[in-house]
């Protein structure tokens, strides 16, 4: 059996997945604004379903695109988000990322309050008292977490990216979301991801640098 | 409204997560001997449709475990994927994890052949000339690599990850490896990702150190 392999060079690969994307999109309209964020997430996934499950806060581009503009840096929740975020549209913009899951003091935080470690590195961003965008692609407590600091007038970042992915809270903790009075991106259902929120902050890294 | 968070110590979360997983499973039968593999995937993706889409070469699990015990290295084609493996598993293993994208010889080999840099970083992987498990989650120009390096007798991973993400060639890349005499583990059709990389690799961490 003979492989057909597609004859695509290197540098137009991803834009060639995003012509397939939008081919195979067909009627199915986006908001023409949120489509580079929506397009980036199914080029990351090969998942559909992110066109109904994303949803964007009012503004939330301006917002976030302002912000960038800022050089608010960006807090994730995972090493893996944060390593999958494009390191040179950062260094364009100026922005830097950061993720404290791995340091002592959150470590320590985490078992004196009985908490998870993603939940007490959301407290060490709060504390950085600095504009940031929080990008949660793993810990539903992270994304709760969140929530109690904005409703007790502790935090208010510029931007939540709330795309965990699992089983346990993780469809409540986005819907709590929902509710804040902040600007937010939100993958509805249990489907989310680290890869996702690495997607959804390139997307923005590339909008504001105009890559 | 107020949301109700189901009550789970943050120690439980995980173990909670698989008991929802194996109830949603209900009556479908995984291979006892891959379940851990494949629940781990949909831990980390949501998705039930890796129960289809995840194939074994026969014996991989033996392959696997046997070339962790020897200390074989693993090789990604992300930085992402990389980010995303258990280090402490892997230190009670004494097993290391590389990936070569960003090495100044392979951003320059890949210029010069025209191939892109996950392509070029299975060259170097290759050269290591030691036993390694290779786990691509991104790159199907990777997987393609490695097959032309197997077939030309240059290569002979333990085990190959195969499961990137996407629209151009990934379908076809996976399906080149299948066709390889080298244990595999690949992700039929388009979905994949680091995350799924990684989430493999831990579920034959876990296995390999009995955590």
């Amino acid at each position: 059996m003979e492989t057909k392999l597609e004859q695509v060079l290197p540098q137009e690969i991803e834009a060639r997945s995003f012509e397939i994307i939008t081919e195979e999109l067909g009627s199915r309209k986006l908001d023409e604004k949120y489509a580079p964020i929506v397009k980036r997430v199914i080029h990351t996934t090969a998942d559909f379903e992110y066109v109904d499950n994303l949803v964007f806060s009012p503004n939330v581009l301006e917002h976030a695109l302002e912000a960038l503009k800022n050089k608010a840096c960006i807090v994730t929740d995972t090493k893996m988000a944060k390593a999958g975020i494009n390191a040179s549209a950062m260094q364009k913009l100026g922005v830097e990322a950061y993720n404290f899951i791995s340091d002592e003091d959150v470590v320590q935080q985490a078992k004196a309050l009985g908490s998870t470690r993603s939940a007490a590195s959301m407290d060490k961003a709060a504390e950085l008292n600095r504009p940031l965008i929080v990008a949660v692609g793993n810990a539903p407590t992270a994304l709760v977490r969140i929530y109690e600091l904005v409703q007790e007038g502790k935090w208010k970042p510029e931007l939540i990216i709330g795309v965990p992915v699992g089983f346990v809270n993780v469809v409540q903790a986005k819907e709590m979301i929902l509710q804040l009075p902040v600007p937010y991106i939100v993958a509805k259902g249990r489907k989310g991801g680290s890869n996702v929120a690495a997607a959804i902050v390139n997307a923005l890294l590339y909008l504001a640098c105009g890559r």
